[in-house]
Protein backbone atom coordinates (compact mmCIF):
# COMPACT_ATOMS: atom_id res chain seq x y z
CA UNK A 1 0.00 0.00 0.00
CA UNK A 2 1.33 3.28 -0.94
CA UNK A 3 1.01 6.47 1.54
CA UNK A 4 -0.23 9.90 -0.43
CA UNK A 5 0.19 13.01 0.43
CA UNK A 6 0.15 15.35 -1.97
CA UNK A 7 -2.80 15.89 -4.28
CA UNK A 8 -0.72 16.14 -7.60
CA UNK A 9 0.99 12.97 -6.60
CA UNK A 10 -2.10 11.11 -6.23
CA UNK A 11 -3.62 12.52 -9.67
CA UNK A 12 -0.55 11.29 -11.40
CA UNK A 13 -0.62 7.10 -10.01
CA UNK A 14 -4.79 8.08 -10.51
CA UNK A 15 -3.84 9.01 -14.42
CA UNK A 16 -1.83 6.47 -15.01
CA UNK A 17 -4.46 4.06 -13.81
CA UNK A 18 -6.86 5.32 -16.04
CA UNK A 19 -5.10 5.42 -18.84
CA UNK A 20 -4.00 1.53 -18.27
CA UNK A 21 -7.62 1.15 -18.34
CA UNK A 22 -7.84 0.20 -14.70
CA UNK A 23 -10.96 0.16 -12.69
CA UNK A 24 -10.32 2.62 -9.91
CA UNK A 25 -12.68 2.17 -6.48
CA UNK A 26 -12.91 5.16 -4.19
CA UNK A 27 -13.70 4.69 -0.47
CA UNK A 28 -13.75 8.32 1.11
CA UNK A 29 -13.49 8.66 4.36
CA UNK A 30 -12.89 11.12 7.61
CA UNK A 31 -10.57 8.18 9.22
CA UNK A 32 -11.33 6.54 12.19
CA UNK A 33 -12.20 3.43 10.47
CA UNK A 34 -14.99 0.80 11.98
CA UNK A 35 -16.73 -2.15 10.44
CA UNK A 36 -19.06 -0.15 8.00
CA UNK A 37 -15.98 1.30 6.21
CA UNK A 38 -14.56 -2.38 6.34
CA UNK A 39 -17.74 -3.14 3.98
CA UNK A 40 -16.93 -0.47 1.93
CA UNK A 41 -13.32 -1.07 1.37
CA UNK A 42 -14.06 -5.20 0.85
CA UNK A 43 -16.69 -4.44 -1.93
CA UNK A 44 -14.64 -1.69 -3.76
CA UNK A 45 -11.41 -4.28 -3.66
CA UNK A 46 -13.86 -6.97 -5.19
CA UNK A 47 -14.94 -4.73 -7.80
CA UNK A 48 -11.87 -2.92 -9.24
CA UNK A 49 -8.70 -3.06 -10.33
CA UNK A 50 -7.11 -0.45 -7.90
CA UNK A 51 -8.51 0.99 -4.36
CA UNK A 52 -7.74 4.16 -3.06
CA UNK A 53 -9.13 5.09 0.73
CA UNK A 54 -9.02 8.38 1.29
CA UNK A 55 -9.01 10.11 5.68
CA UNK A 56 -9.41 13.26 5.34
CA UNK A 57 -11.60 14.93 8.05
CA UNK A 58 -13.04 18.17 6.16
CA UNK A 59 -13.27 21.09 8.30
CA UNK A 60 -15.68 22.63 5.83
CA UNK A 61 -18.51 20.82 6.63
CA UNK A 62 -18.06 21.02 10.60
CA UNK A 63 -20.81 23.83 11.56
CA UNK A 64 -19.92 26.25 14.38
CA UNK A 65 -21.37 24.28 17.29
CA UNK A 66 -19.99 20.65 15.68
CA UNK A 67 -16.30 20.06 17.15
CA UNK A 68 -14.29 19.48 14.32
CA UNK A 69 -11.27 19.08 16.81
CA UNK A 70 -12.39 16.46 19.07
CA UNK A 71 -13.57 14.44 15.89
CA UNK A 72 -11.41 11.40 16.95
CA UNK A 73 -8.59 10.07 14.88
CA UNK A 74 -5.71 7.14 14.57
CA UNK A 75 -4.06 7.04 11.84
CA UNK A 76 -1.63 4.67 12.75
CA UNK A 77 -4.81 2.05 13.29
CA UNK A 78 -6.53 2.66 10.15
CA UNK A 79 -3.01 2.57 8.06
CA UNK A 80 -3.32 -1.47 9.41
CA UNK A 81 -6.77 -1.62 9.04
CA UNK A 82 -6.76 -0.21 5.39
CA UNK A 83 -3.39 -2.85 4.78
CA UNK A 84 -5.54 -5.85 5.87
CA UNK A 85 -8.34 -4.89 3.44
CA UNK A 86 -6.32 -4.58 0.42
CA UNK A 87 -6.03 -0.92 -0.19
CA UNK A 88 -3.69 -0.19 -2.99
CA UNK A 89 -3.61 3.80 -1.92
CA UNK A 90 -4.02 5.50 0.97
CA UNK A 91 -4.64 8.90 0.03
CA UNK A 92 -4.14 11.46 3.50
CA UNK A 93 -3.55 14.64 2.62
CA UNK A 94 -3.44 17.57 5.42
CA UNK A 95 -5.79 20.75 5.69
CA UNK A 96 -3.04 22.75 4.64
CA UNK A 97 -3.02 20.43 1.05
CA UNK A 98 -6.73 20.23 0.53
CA UNK A 99 -7.46 23.85 1.39
CA UNK A 100 -3.95 25.05 -0.02
CA UNK A 101 -5.01 28.53 -1.93
CA UNK A 102 -7.60 31.00 -0.86
CA UNK A 103 -10.92 29.26 -1.85
CA UNK A 104 -12.89 31.03 -4.01
CA UNK A 105 -16.08 29.14 -4.47
CA UNK A 106 -18.41 26.51 -2.62
CA UNK A 107 -21.15 24.20 -3.95
CA UNK A 108 -24.16 25.04 -2.09
CA UNK A 109 -26.37 22.03 -2.30
CA UNK A 110 -29.89 23.44 -2.75
CA UNK A 111 -31.88 20.63 -2.90
CA UNK A 112 -32.37 17.22 -1.03
CA UNK A 113 -30.51 18.96 2.47
CA UNK A 114 -33.61 20.97 4.28
CA UNK A 115 -34.98 17.42 5.45
CA UNK A 116 -34.46 14.81 7.58
CA UNK A 117 -30.59 15.28 9.47
CA UNK A 118 -29.75 18.16 7.15
CA UNK A 119 -32.49 20.33 8.66
CA UNK A 120 -30.40 20.92 11.93
CA UNK A 121 -27.32 21.03 9.88
CA UNK A 122 -27.07 24.08 8.09
CA UNK A 123 -24.21 23.94 5.66
CA UNK A 124 -23.09 20.75 6.08
CA UNK A 125 -24.07 19.01 2.73
CA UNK A 126 -22.00 22.20 1.10
CA UNK A 127 -19.07 21.10 2.98
CA UNK A 128 -19.98 17.12 2.12
CA UNK A 129 -20.47 18.42 -1.76
CA UNK A 130 -17.03 20.68 -2.56
CA UNK A 131 -14.37 18.03 -1.02
CA UNK A 132 -16.34 15.35 -2.87
CA UNK A 133 -15.92 17.00 -5.90
CA UNK A 134 -12.29 18.30 -5.46
CA UNK A 135 -11.70 14.47 -4.04
CA UNK A 136 -13.20 13.32 -7.29
CA UNK A 137 -10.96 15.34 -9.32
CA UNK A 138 -8.19 13.78 -7.46
CA UNK A 139 -8.94 10.43 -7.23
CA UNK A 140 -10.51 10.55 -10.30
CA UNK A 141 -12.59 7.06 -9.37
CA UNK A 142 -14.61 4.95 -11.77
CA UNK A 143 -16.45 3.71 -9.26
CA UNK A 144 -17.56 5.03 -5.45
CA UNK A 145 -18.35 3.46 -2.46
CA UNK A 146 -20.83 5.25 -0.11
CA UNK A 147 -22.85 3.70 3.08
CA UNK A 148 -26.58 3.61 2.74
CA UNK A 149 -26.17 4.35 6.36
CA UNK A 150 -26.27 8.32 5.83
CA UNK A 151 -28.65 7.78 2.69
CA UNK A 152 -29.15 11.47 2.97
CA UNK A 153 -25.42 11.94 1.88
CA UNK A 154 -25.75 9.43 -1.11
CA UNK A 155 -28.67 11.86 -2.18
CA UNK A 156 -26.76 14.75 -2.49
CA UNK A 157 -23.89 13.10 -3.68
CA UNK A 158 -26.07 11.42 -6.64
CA UNK A 159 -27.60 14.96 -7.32
CA UNK A 160 -24.03 16.31 -7.61
CA UNK A 161 -22.98 13.97 -10.29
CA UNK A 162 -25.81 14.35 -12.18
CA UNK A 163 -25.38 18.06 -12.26
CA UNK A 164 -21.91 18.08 -13.26
CA UNK A 165 -22.30 14.97 -15.63
CA UNK A 166 -19.38 13.32 -13.82
CA UNK A 167 -18.62 9.76 -15.10
CA UNK A 168 -17.94 8.68 -12.18
CA UNK A 169 -20.58 5.78 -10.73
CA UNK A 170 -21.76 6.10 -7.36
CA UNK A 171 -22.09 2.36 -4.86
CA UNK A 172 -24.86 2.39 -2.69
CA UNK A 173 -23.31 -0.10 0.19
CA UNK A 174 -26.51 -1.23 2.26
CA UNK A 175 -26.54 -0.61 5.52
CA UNK A 176 -24.46 -3.16 7.79
CA UNK A 177 -26.31 -4.57 11.10
CA UNK A 178 -25.68 -6.67 14.26
CA UNK A 179 -27.54 -9.68 14.25
CA UNK A 180 -30.58 -8.49 15.72
CA UNK A 181 -30.58 -5.67 13.43
CA UNK A 182 -29.57 -2.63 15.15
CA UNK A 183 -27.54 -0.70 12.51
CA UNK A 184 -23.84 -0.85 12.99
CA UNK A 185 -22.79 2.78 14.44
CA UNK A 186 -19.49 4.12 16.10
CA UNK A 187 -22.05 5.62 18.66
CA UNK A 188 -23.57 2.21 19.82
CA UNK A 189 -21.11 1.72 22.70
CA UNK A 190 -22.42 4.92 24.22
CA UNK A 191 -25.99 2.87 24.97
CA UNK A 192 -26.64 2.06 27.73
CA UNK A 193 -26.55 -2.46 28.08
CA UNK A 194 -30.83 -1.39 28.43
CA UNK A 195 -30.94 0.84 25.69
CA UNK A 196 -29.11 -1.62 23.28
CA UNK A 197 -31.70 -4.23 24.34
CA UNK A 198 -33.84 -1.67 23.15
CA UNK A 199 -32.72 -0.62 20.10
CA UNK A 200 -33.45 -3.30 17.67
CA UNK A 201 -36.56 -1.59 17.94
CA UNK A 202 -35.73 0.77 15.24
CA UNK A 203 -35.11 -1.18 12.57
CA UNK A 204 -37.93 -3.65 13.17
CA UNK A 205 -40.39 -0.01 12.93
CA UNK A 206 -39.21 0.32 9.74
CA UNK A 207 -39.55 -2.65 8.58
CA UNK A 208 -43.20 -2.93 9.87
CA UNK A 209 -44.04 0.56 8.55
CA UNK A 210 -42.80 -0.34 5.36
CA UNK A 211 -45.09 -3.13 5.16
CA UNK A 212 -47.99 -1.06 6.39
CA UNK A 213 -47.10 1.53 3.94
CA UNK A 214 -47.58 -1.27 1.84
CA UNK A 215 -50.71 -2.80 3.12
CA UNK A 216 -52.33 0.52 2.21
CA UNK A 217 -51.60 2.59 5.20
CA UNK A 218 -51.51 5.86 4.49
CA UNK A 219 -47.79 8.38 4.91
CA UNK A 220 -48.72 10.02 8.17
CA UNK A 221 -50.56 6.89 9.76
CA UNK A 222 -47.33 4.74 8.32
CA UNK A 223 -44.95 7.73 10.29
CA UNK A 224 -47.41 7.83 13.34
CA UNK A 225 -46.79 3.48 13.55
CA UNK A 226 -43.35 4.05 13.48
CA UNK A 227 -43.06 6.64 16.14
CA UNK A 228 -45.66 4.62 18.61
CA UNK A 229 -43.61 1.24 18.11
CA UNK A 230 -40.38 2.78 18.97
CA UNK A 231 -41.82 4.88 21.67
CA UNK A 232 -43.28 1.32 22.73
CA UNK A 233 -40.43 -0.95 22.93
CA UNK A 234 -37.45 1.84 23.73
CA UNK A 235 -36.73 4.81 26.12
CA UNK A 236 -35.64 6.75 23.12
CA UNK A 237 -37.09 10.35 22.38
CA UNK A 238 -38.10 10.48 18.91
CA UNK A 239 -36.46 13.10 16.82
CA UNK A 240 -38.12 12.54 13.47
CA UNK A 241 -39.48 10.14 11.79
CA UNK A 242 -39.80 11.00 7.93
CA UNK A 243 -41.14 9.51 4.56
CA UNK A 244 -39.63 10.93 1.52
CA UNK A 245 -39.22 10.01 -2.56
CA UNK A 246 -35.69 8.83 -2.58
CA UNK A 247 -33.12 10.53 -3.67
CA UNK A 248 -34.91 13.96 -4.21
CA UNK A 249 -35.98 13.89 -0.58
CA UNK A 250 -39.60 15.31 -1.58
CA UNK A 251 -42.50 14.88 0.11
CA UNK A 252 -44.82 11.93 -0.49
CA UNK A 253 -48.65 12.40 -0.91
CA UNK A 254 -49.11 9.24 -2.02
CA UNK A 255 -46.82 6.91 -3.23
CA UNK A 256 -46.91 5.44 -6.99
CA UNK A 257 -46.24 1.94 -7.81
CA UNK A 258 -42.42 1.11 -8.12
CA UNK A 259 -41.49 4.42 -6.82
CA UNK A 260 -38.25 4.47 -4.46
CA UNK A 261 -39.29 5.64 -1.02
CA UNK A 262 -36.61 6.83 2.27
CA UNK A 263 -38.14 5.77 5.84
CA UNK A 264 -35.77 7.54 8.00
CA UNK A 265 -35.49 7.67 11.41
CA UNK A 266 -33.40 9.67 14.18
CA UNK A 267 -34.00 8.80 18.12
CA UNK A 268 -32.27 10.19 21.19
CA UNK A 269 -30.65 7.59 23.52
CA UNK A 270 -29.12 8.87 26.99
CA UNK A 271 -25.89 9.43 25.46
CA UNK A 272 -26.19 8.07 21.79
CA UNK A 273 -28.72 9.74 18.93
CA UNK A 274 -29.18 6.48 16.55
CA UNK A 275 -30.25 7.12 13.14
CA UNK A 276 -31.70 4.55 10.75
CA UNK A 277 -33.47 3.86 6.98
CA UNK A 278 -34.81 1.64 4.67
CA UNK A 279 -34.66 2.57 1.02
CA UNK A 280 -37.72 0.32 -1.13
CA UNK A 281 -38.90 0.63 -4.45
CA UNK A 282 -42.87 0.77 -3.09
CA UNK A 283 -44.69 -2.41 -4.03
CA UNK A 284 -48.56 -1.80 -3.61
CA UNK A 285 -49.96 -5.00 -1.66
CA UNK A 286 -46.15 -6.54 -0.82
CA UNK A 287 -46.31 -8.28 2.33
CA UNK B 1 -15.80 17.92 -38.22
CA UNK B 2 -18.53 15.99 -35.82
CA UNK B 3 -21.12 17.69 -34.29
CA UNK B 4 -22.55 16.56 -31.06
CA UNK B 5 -25.77 17.10 -29.12
CA UNK B 6 -25.65 14.69 -26.57
CA UNK B 7 -23.73 14.64 -23.23
CA UNK B 8 -22.84 11.01 -23.39
CA UNK B 9 -21.80 10.92 -27.29
CA UNK B 10 -19.10 14.14 -26.14
CA UNK B 11 -17.80 12.15 -23.12
CA UNK B 12 -17.51 8.82 -25.08
CA UNK B 13 -15.23 10.61 -27.78
CA UNK B 14 -13.36 12.56 -24.99
CA UNK B 15 -12.74 9.62 -23.16
CA UNK B 16 -10.91 8.21 -26.35
CA UNK B 17 -9.42 10.85 -27.12
CA UNK B 18 -7.61 10.87 -23.56
CA UNK B 19 -7.32 7.32 -23.05
CA UNK B 20 -5.36 7.63 -26.69
CA UNK B 21 -3.09 10.03 -25.05
CA UNK B 22 -3.82 13.05 -27.24
CA UNK B 23 -4.20 16.92 -26.26
CA UNK B 24 -7.27 18.38 -26.33
CA UNK B 25 -8.06 21.99 -26.89
CA UNK B 26 -11.22 23.19 -25.88
CA UNK B 27 -13.13 26.77 -26.80
CA UNK B 28 -16.32 27.50 -24.67
CA UNK B 29 -18.37 29.70 -26.44
CA UNK B 30 -21.61 31.17 -26.20
CA UNK B 31 -22.08 31.06 -30.44
CA UNK B 32 -22.44 33.68 -32.80
CA UNK B 33 -18.71 33.44 -33.37
CA UNK B 34 -16.35 36.73 -33.92
CA UNK B 35 -13.04 37.64 -34.37
CA UNK B 36 -11.84 37.47 -30.93
CA UNK B 37 -13.41 33.44 -31.32
CA UNK B 38 -11.60 32.70 -33.86
CA UNK B 39 -8.35 33.79 -32.26
CA UNK B 40 -8.73 31.04 -29.78
CA UNK B 41 -9.87 28.55 -31.68
CA UNK B 42 -6.98 28.99 -34.01
CA UNK B 43 -4.21 28.86 -30.87
CA UNK B 44 -6.17 25.85 -29.34
CA UNK B 45 -5.44 24.07 -33.05
CA UNK B 46 -2.05 25.31 -33.22
CA UNK B 47 -1.42 23.59 -29.70
CA UNK B 48 -3.70 20.52 -29.70
CA UNK B 49 -4.57 17.09 -31.40
CA UNK B 50 -7.96 17.54 -31.05
CA UNK B 51 -10.56 20.61 -31.05
CA UNK B 52 -13.26 20.42 -29.11
CA UNK B 53 -15.35 24.15 -29.30
CA UNK B 54 -19.04 23.91 -27.75
CA UNK B 55 -21.67 26.21 -28.25
CA UNK B 56 -24.26 26.87 -24.91
CA UNK B 57 -25.84 29.91 -24.51
CA UNK B 58 -26.15 29.26 -20.46
CA UNK B 59 -29.51 30.90 -19.16
CA UNK B 60 -27.86 30.40 -15.52
CA UNK B 61 -25.45 33.10 -16.39
CA UNK B 62 -27.93 35.80 -17.18
CA UNK B 63 -29.49 38.17 -14.53
CA UNK B 64 -33.08 38.85 -14.22
CA UNK B 65 -33.00 42.06 -16.40
CA UNK B 66 -30.40 40.52 -18.92
CA UNK B 67 -32.47 39.26 -22.00
CA UNK B 68 -31.20 35.38 -22.82
CA UNK B 69 -33.86 35.12 -25.39
CA UNK B 70 -32.28 38.21 -27.03
CA UNK B 71 -28.95 37.04 -27.21
CA UNK B 72 -27.66 36.85 -30.93
CA UNK B 73 -27.74 33.14 -32.38
CA UNK B 74 -26.95 32.11 -35.49
CA UNK B 75 -25.75 28.16 -35.52
CA UNK B 76 -25.75 27.36 -39.57
CA UNK B 77 -22.94 30.69 -39.47
CA UNK B 78 -20.97 29.25 -36.85
CA UNK B 79 -20.70 25.90 -38.02
CA UNK B 80 -19.05 27.11 -41.08
CA UNK B 81 -17.15 29.09 -39.20
CA UNK B 82 -15.93 26.35 -36.95
CA UNK B 83 -15.35 23.99 -39.90
CA UNK B 84 -13.29 26.42 -41.49
CA UNK B 85 -11.28 27.36 -38.85
CA UNK B 86 -10.04 22.95 -38.65
CA UNK B 87 -12.51 22.36 -35.20
CA UNK B 88 -12.85 18.52 -34.80
CA UNK B 89 -16.13 18.45 -32.61
CA UNK B 90 -18.88 21.20 -32.38
CA UNK B 91 -20.41 20.43 -29.25
CA UNK B 92 -23.70 22.31 -29.16
CA UNK B 93 -26.61 21.17 -26.72
CA UNK B 94 -29.56 22.06 -25.95
CA UNK B 95 -30.65 23.35 -22.74
CA UNK B 96 -32.78 20.22 -21.45
CA UNK B 97 -29.87 18.58 -22.49
CA UNK B 98 -27.18 20.53 -20.24
CA UNK B 99 -30.13 20.83 -17.36
CA UNK B 100 -31.98 17.69 -17.89
CA UNK B 101 -32.80 16.35 -14.51
CA UNK B 102 -33.27 18.81 -11.13
CA UNK B 103 -30.48 20.66 -10.74
CA UNK B 104 -29.68 19.99 -6.96
CA UNK B 105 -26.24 22.21 -6.37
CA UNK B 106 -24.76 25.54 -7.45
CA UNK B 107 -21.37 26.85 -7.70
CA UNK B 108 -21.28 29.83 -5.95
CA UNK B 109 -18.36 32.00 -6.43
CA UNK B 110 -17.43 34.06 -3.36
CA UNK B 111 -14.40 35.81 -4.29
CA UNK B 112 -13.07 38.01 -7.46
CA UNK B 113 -16.77 38.64 -7.93
CA UNK B 114 -17.55 41.79 -5.70
CA UNK B 115 -15.40 44.13 -8.33
CA UNK B 116 -15.27 45.26 -12.14
CA UNK B 117 -18.00 44.33 -13.94
CA UNK B 118 -19.57 41.46 -11.52
CA UNK B 119 -20.68 44.09 -9.24
CA UNK B 120 -23.83 44.66 -10.93
CA UNK B 121 -24.29 40.76 -11.93
CA UNK B 122 -24.80 39.11 -8.95
CA UNK B 123 -25.02 35.61 -9.59
CA UNK B 124 -23.76 36.16 -13.13
CA UNK B 125 -20.30 34.42 -12.21
CA UNK B 126 -22.40 31.38 -10.38
CA UNK B 127 -23.59 30.62 -13.51
CA UNK B 128 -20.25 31.36 -15.12
CA UNK B 129 -18.56 28.61 -12.56
CA UNK B 130 -21.38 25.85 -12.76
CA UNK B 131 -21.34 25.64 -16.79
CA UNK B 132 -17.79 25.70 -17.11
CA UNK B 133 -17.18 23.08 -14.38
CA UNK B 134 -20.34 20.98 -16.16
CA UNK B 135 -18.36 21.21 -19.58
CA UNK B 136 -14.90 20.55 -18.36
CA UNK B 137 -16.62 17.60 -16.96
CA UNK B 138 -17.85 16.70 -20.65
CA UNK B 139 -15.14 17.60 -22.87
CA UNK B 140 -12.11 16.44 -20.44
CA UNK B 141 -10.14 19.14 -22.05
CA UNK B 142 -6.30 19.18 -21.53
CA UNK B 143 -5.99 23.15 -22.37
CA UNK B 144 -9.25 25.32 -22.09
CA UNK B 145 -8.78 28.62 -23.98
CA UNK B 146 -10.14 32.04 -22.50
CA UNK B 147 -10.04 35.42 -24.08
CA UNK B 148 -8.80 38.30 -21.35
CA UNK B 149 -10.69 40.71 -22.94
CA UNK B 150 -12.70 39.32 -19.95
CA UNK B 151 -10.26 39.15 -17.69
CA UNK B 152 -12.37 38.90 -14.56
CA UNK B 153 -13.92 35.72 -16.19
CA UNK B 154 -10.59 34.20 -16.41
CA UNK B 155 -9.84 35.24 -12.77
CA UNK B 156 -13.08 33.33 -11.63
CA UNK B 157 -12.19 30.13 -14.03
CA UNK B 158 -8.54 30.09 -12.49
CA UNK B 159 -10.36 30.05 -9.25
CA UNK B 160 -12.28 27.05 -10.13
CA UNK B 161 -9.69 25.53 -11.25
CA UNK B 162 -7.26 25.73 -8.22
CA UNK B 163 -10.09 24.70 -5.87
CA UNK B 164 -11.29 21.56 -7.18
CA UNK B 165 -7.51 20.68 -8.49
CA UNK B 166 -8.67 19.92 -11.86
CA UNK B 167 -6.17 19.13 -14.38
CA UNK B 168 -7.15 21.52 -17.51
CA UNK B 169 -4.39 23.95 -18.07
CA UNK B 170 -6.02 27.43 -18.54
CA UNK B 171 -4.73 29.44 -21.52
CA UNK B 172 -5.43 32.98 -21.49
CA UNK B 173 -5.04 34.44 -24.75
CA UNK B 174 -4.53 38.02 -25.26
CA UNK B 175 -7.28 40.35 -26.29
CA UNK B 176 -7.43 41.54 -30.15
CA UNK B 177 -7.14 44.86 -31.23
CA UNK B 178 -7.62 46.95 -34.26
CA UNK B 179 -4.67 48.59 -35.47
CA UNK B 180 -5.43 51.58 -33.40
CA UNK B 181 -5.43 49.75 -30.46
CA UNK B 182 -9.46 49.06 -29.69
CA UNK B 183 -10.32 46.07 -28.60
CA UNK B 184 -12.36 44.14 -30.89
CA UNK B 185 -15.50 43.50 -29.71
CA UNK B 186 -19.22 43.16 -31.40
CA UNK B 187 -20.18 46.23 -29.79
CA UNK B 188 -18.04 48.25 -31.27
CA UNK B 189 -20.23 48.43 -34.37
CA UNK B 190 -22.61 50.97 -32.87
CA UNK B 191 -20.07 53.24 -31.91
CA UNK B 192 -21.13 56.39 -33.99
CA UNK B 193 -18.16 57.19 -36.42
CA UNK B 194 -16.91 60.03 -34.35
CA UNK B 195 -17.16 57.72 -31.26
CA UNK B 196 -15.13 55.17 -33.22
CA UNK B 197 -12.37 57.62 -33.69
CA UNK B 198 -12.36 58.72 -29.98
CA UNK B 199 -12.56 55.21 -28.86
CA UNK B 200 -9.12 53.88 -29.54
CA UNK B 201 -7.76 56.31 -26.41
CA UNK B 202 -9.04 53.74 -23.88
CA UNK B 203 -6.20 51.59 -24.76
CA UNK B 204 -3.43 54.59 -24.94
CA UNK B 205 -5.05 55.64 -21.39
CA UNK B 206 -4.16 51.98 -20.01
CA UNK B 207 -0.54 52.07 -21.62
CA UNK B 208 -0.40 56.02 -20.38
CA UNK B 209 -1.64 54.80 -16.86
CA UNK B 210 0.85 51.86 -16.30
CA UNK B 211 3.45 53.68 -17.48
CA UNK B 212 2.83 56.37 -14.71
CA UNK B 213 2.44 53.63 -12.21
CA UNK B 214 5.81 52.28 -13.19
CA UNK B 215 7.43 55.04 -12.30
CA UNK B 216 6.19 55.75 -9.07
CA UNK B 217 2.79 57.12 -9.14
CA UNK B 218 0.40 56.00 -6.32
CA UNK B 219 -2.81 53.92 -7.31
CA UNK B 220 -5.19 56.92 -6.97
CA UNK B 221 -3.11 58.85 -8.81
CA UNK B 222 -2.90 56.25 -11.78
CA UNK B 223 -6.70 55.53 -11.74
CA UNK B 224 -7.60 59.51 -11.63
CA UNK B 225 -5.16 60.11 -14.61
CA UNK B 226 -6.65 57.14 -16.60
CA UNK B 227 -9.90 58.56 -16.07
CA UNK B 228 -8.90 61.85 -17.07
CA UNK B 229 -6.98 60.79 -20.20
CA UNK B 230 -10.35 59.31 -21.01
CA UNK B 231 -13.22 62.21 -20.22
CA UNK B 232 -10.03 64.38 -22.17
CA UNK B 233 -10.05 62.53 -25.60
CA UNK B 234 -13.67 60.73 -25.78
CA UNK B 235 -16.86 62.26 -25.21
CA UNK B 236 -17.87 58.42 -23.19
CA UNK B 237 -18.75 58.43 -19.54
CA UNK B 238 -16.76 56.66 -17.11
CA UNK B 239 -18.70 53.84 -15.42
CA UNK B 240 -14.80 52.39 -13.26
CA UNK B 241 -11.13 52.50 -13.74
CA UNK B 242 -9.53 50.26 -11.47
CA UNK B 243 -6.51 48.39 -10.25
CA UNK B 244 -6.59 45.19 -8.47
CA UNK B 245 -4.14 42.32 -7.89
CA UNK B 246 -4.46 39.61 -10.96
CA UNK B 247 -6.39 36.98 -10.82
CA UNK B 248 -7.47 36.98 -7.25
CA UNK B 249 -8.49 40.51 -7.81
CA UNK B 250 -7.82 42.09 -4.57
CA UNK B 251 -6.91 45.87 -3.56
CA UNK B 252 -3.60 47.30 -3.67
CA UNK B 253 -2.26 49.41 -1.46
CA UNK B 254 1.48 49.87 -2.97
CA UNK B 255 2.13 47.37 -5.94
CA UNK B 256 5.25 45.40 -4.99
CA UNK B 257 7.85 45.01 -8.01
CA UNK B 258 6.94 41.56 -10.00
CA UNK B 259 3.57 41.60 -8.80
CA UNK B 260 0.75 40.75 -11.58
CA UNK B 261 -1.56 43.47 -11.66
CA UNK B 262 -5.22 44.16 -13.88
CA UNK B 263 -5.88 48.07 -14.48
CA UNK B 264 -9.63 47.99 -15.69
CA UNK B 265 -12.14 50.27 -17.17
CA UNK B 266 -15.64 50.54 -18.53
CA UNK B 267 -16.81 53.41 -20.30
CA UNK B 268 -20.23 54.32 -21.78
CA UNK B 269 -20.51 56.08 -24.79
CA UNK B 270 -24.38 56.80 -26.53
CA UNK B 271 -24.81 53.10 -27.92
CA UNK B 272 -22.37 51.03 -26.62
CA UNK B 273 -20.46 50.31 -23.03
CA UNK B 274 -16.83 49.26 -23.70
CA UNK B 275 -14.87 47.56 -21.61
CA UNK B 276 -10.95 46.85 -21.52
CA UNK B 277 -8.11 46.23 -19.46
CA UNK B 278 -4.27 45.41 -19.36
CA UNK B 279 -3.07 42.48 -16.82
CA UNK B 280 1.01 42.96 -15.86
CA UNK B 281 4.01 42.22 -13.90
CA UNK B 282 4.48 45.68 -12.37
CA UNK B 283 8.00 46.41 -12.50
CA UNK B 284 9.10 49.60 -10.73
CA UNK B 285 10.50 51.96 -12.95
CA UNK B 286 10.21 50.42 -15.89
CA UNK B 287 8.70 52.49 -19.08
Amino acid sequence: MKIINLISDMQKESLAARLAKKTVGFVPTMGFLHEGHATLIEQARKENDIVVLSIFVNPLQFGQNEDFDAYPRDIARDEKIARELGVDYLFYPTIEEMYKEDRTTLITVEKRVDVLCGKKRPGHFDGVATVVMKLFQIVMPTQAYFGMKDAQQVAVIEGLISDYHLTVQLVRVNTIREEDGLAKSSRNVYLTPKEREEAPAIHQALQLGKSRLEQGASISETKEFVENYIKEHTASEIDYVEIYSYPNLKEVKEPRDGESLILAVAAKFSRARLIDNIVFSYTKGEN
